[in-house]
């Protein structure tokens, strides 16, 4: 008999709430965290502030008004500790001249051509780059026509596939010729790259983004191009194939400079050293306010704690977040935040990303055992009340994926089918972010912070 | 060894295709189906047509023109049968005159007010109505300050609920002010009623939409306001409860006449006597182009048809699209079709209705026996393809849901986060429709609409 209620004290002691309670704890929790986030729309203040900041490309002065901001906003949230994490990052600046037009053979007036600068890319000559024009569609074409490269212009004019259910895939198919373009124009001669911008959008504002140049092949200057010019400009060819296009860019390399991840985070008030990782990329493509690549991202970020705070949550674990530097052209944040993960005495528990845009909530990717992906399908029930409907095994986000040692790597998966219309141009404005669409993130990610830190994996 | 063969020759008889076969058929033809919706875009292409005629109001000159519209785009479909089925539709005019304007006491100058008549409201007399406000939130304030109302324009502020995940109940918590307000207003002796606009936007664009009276209760005219104009009367009431607000409006309600519901169908194959119907209904507001509501849904339907056709798919059962007229006010479409589905010699087996916007798909809503939702629960594979997350219980829409005697009534369900707003205002026009999104709907209705089709419920 004693045996028996020393079985019930230890029982009770263990269990102070009953499995039932505490599923409607977290019932009642996620459907206040959401709530809140509806009500308060913290988030889409804090973007409308950050996004009035200025142009926060890697390297650009108001980069570092905006890590200033961000700081700020971590100390306004009475962080238990919030630091600026050193990074050297390469810098790029667009500089003032962008510019293309062509000419035809038999015409003098010239057609402008809507293009930005790729990141990365040299400038060109200041009187500008002017030759003819060789139009393909893959690498492939390229060599086949590769005797007709030599001093030429090189077009890449292959379409962003709308075909595909996932737009990223849609990207992904055509991405390649912005990266990696002017390496493979370079190699049979070519004497620019321009190409047509990778979006799912039919208009004419450029879609601008990193190019790699590759040691041992020489730097030619590359540009995008809204993809109306890209069309016209292909019409231009069938009629007048050798129609000169000259090509301006006053872009430039600078030497490498210190900046900074920004980190505030909140101490787990059971397990301190274990951390869970918030985080979205601080820099963004200077066109537009970089809204939603990846400013949503990054006040999402913030909201976490905002909305911890303000429902008087004491997380057991650490709950960090971390806003990178340089994601869009080196990850040289990442990478450095990363190494820190690697000898820094406390264990990464879980890092979940927001850099998908700021719309709403579908599902979460996770890369982690398998046992662990099941634990946090078994949270559903909580998730749905901000919109969340799955949780698969999937890859994370390009910034956490540097944390090699972290337990469950989590990229938070909103709805993506308007994301290609915004990426890395002027389109990328606040005004694009749908106030409740935002806010459904942040409480997503907020309830699936919470019942880590709270569960553990 | 006999029995054995033979049993063998009834299976491959029963099932010429093995069940992996035929599973392969349907993911095959699910890929398929969205790929040609995303790459036509049939359903965008249709929509800029259909919100270009003009406004789709039952009754109006242009509603006619599109019903004409339609029966030619389900003419150049090859339907194997069109018609225009005959009903008659009370009609509410709004006229040229919707002013509204205060003037306080001290002062001289009018502060006018962004207003639109909802449907179905009297006219002013043509001076307009002056008089002073009450501001109530609720009906049961309004019982609470009866005394102070006789004589004044009753004003219902009471807003939009921001903060639950599901904007339809942001919307259901509001709308009664729009729908009741001017019963209770005048059961008080209130002389008209204006009602801040039910919408997610925080803009001041004016949301209308359906109003009641009651029987042996005086008709007092109704307008809505944009919700800034709402907050601004607010105010201003604050500083001098005794202001003085006009209203004019030249809106009337006319004698009923005859109007249609547009229908088109493809034959059933194995069972024409099987009827499964897709449809979104043909009148909308005024205000706008009627794009998301439910410009979205006749074409979507209207798609569900071309999709078929034009990947050469014959289905087992009939496929019937159906534009309903009059859903905005009386639904004397709906209940017209409805009867006759109560006495037709054929049975309906479904019914899908799309009214709720051209958002990215999310799931599907069915009322069905749970057997029946079941079975299509097992059809989630295919239609992820889609971006169709699930399949529940749950209500179907207001156009099919007078189809009584259909085994499964089925509402189509995007996400809503931005549905409210566009809802009933200027606000919906084509340009907030995005393409993919669209297209994707349509593609989901498709693809359910085929399994149903082949498979049976």
């Amino acid at each position: 008999m004693r045996v028996f209620l020393s079985l019930i004290v230890q029982f009770l002691l263990i269990y102070p709430i009953s499995a039932q309670d505490l599923n409607n704890e977290y019932k009642k929790l996620s459907v206040q965290i959401v709530k809140t986030a509806l009500t308060d729309q913290k988030g889409y203040q804090l973007l409308k502030d950050l996004c009035a900041i200025g142009p926060r490309l890697s390297g650009y002065p108001s980069s570092y008004e905006a890590i200033d901001w961000c700081a700020a906003q971590l100390d306004s949230l009475d962080c238990d500790r919030i630091w600026l994490h050193s990074v050297m990052i390469p810098r790029w600046f667009r500089g003032e001249t962008e510019e293309a037009f062509y000419t035809s053979t038999n015409k003098t007036e010239k057609q402008e051509l809507n293009i930005n600068a790729l990141g990365g890319s040299i400038g060109t000559p200041q009187d500008g780059i002017s030759a003819e024009v060789l139009e393909v569609h893959s690498f492939d074409e390229l060599q086949e026509k590769a005797e007709q490269a030599r001093g030429k212009i090189i077009f890449f004019n292959r379409p962003f596939d709308q075909s595909v259910l996932y737009s990223f895939a849609g990207y992904g198919g055509a991405v390649n010729q912005r990266t990696k373009g002017a390496i493979e124009a370079a190699k049979v001669g070519g004497v620019a790259s321009l190409v047509r911008s990778v979006t799912s959008l039919n208009d004419n504002v450029p879609h601008t983004g990193v190019m790699y140049y590759e040691d041992g092949i020489s730097k030619i200057p590359s540009a995008a191009v809204g993809v109306q010019d890209a069309n016209m400009l292909s019409d231009a060819l069938k009629d007048d194939p050798s129609l000169k296009l000259t090509l301006k860019l006053s872009c430039e390399n600078l030497p490498e400079e210190e900046s900074y991840n920004v980190i505030g985070e909140i101490k787990g008030t059971k397990y301190p050293q274990e951390v869970i990782v918030v985080g979205g990329h601080l820099d963004a493509w200077d066109k537009g306010d970089g809204a939603h690549d990846d400013g949503a991202g990054c006040v999402q970020s913030l909201e976490v704690l905002y909305l911890l705070k303000k429902l008087g949550i004491k997380p057991s674990r650490t709950i960090r977040c971390v806003l990178f530097m340089d994601e869009e052209q080196h990850q040289t944040g990442a990478k450095a935040y990363g190494y820190y993960a690697s000898y820094a005495p406390e264990k990464h528990l879980a890092a979940i990303e927001s850099d998908r845009g700021g719309f709403t909530p579908r599902g979460f990717n996770v890369t982690a055992d398998p046992v662990i992906i099941e634990k946090m399908q078994n949270w559903l029930p909580y998730l749905k009340n901000a919109s969340i409907d799955w949780i698969r095994k999937g890859g994370s986000g390009p910034d956490i994926a540097r944390i090699k040692n972290a337990t469950a790597l989590i990229g938070y998966v909103p709805d993506g089918q308007r994301y290609f219309d915004y990426h890395h141009s002027a389109n990328d404005v606040v005004e694009a972010v749908h106030p409740r669409e935002l806010e459904l993130g942040s409480a997503a990610m907020t309830i699936l912070t919470y019942l880590i830190s709270e569960e553990g994996l």
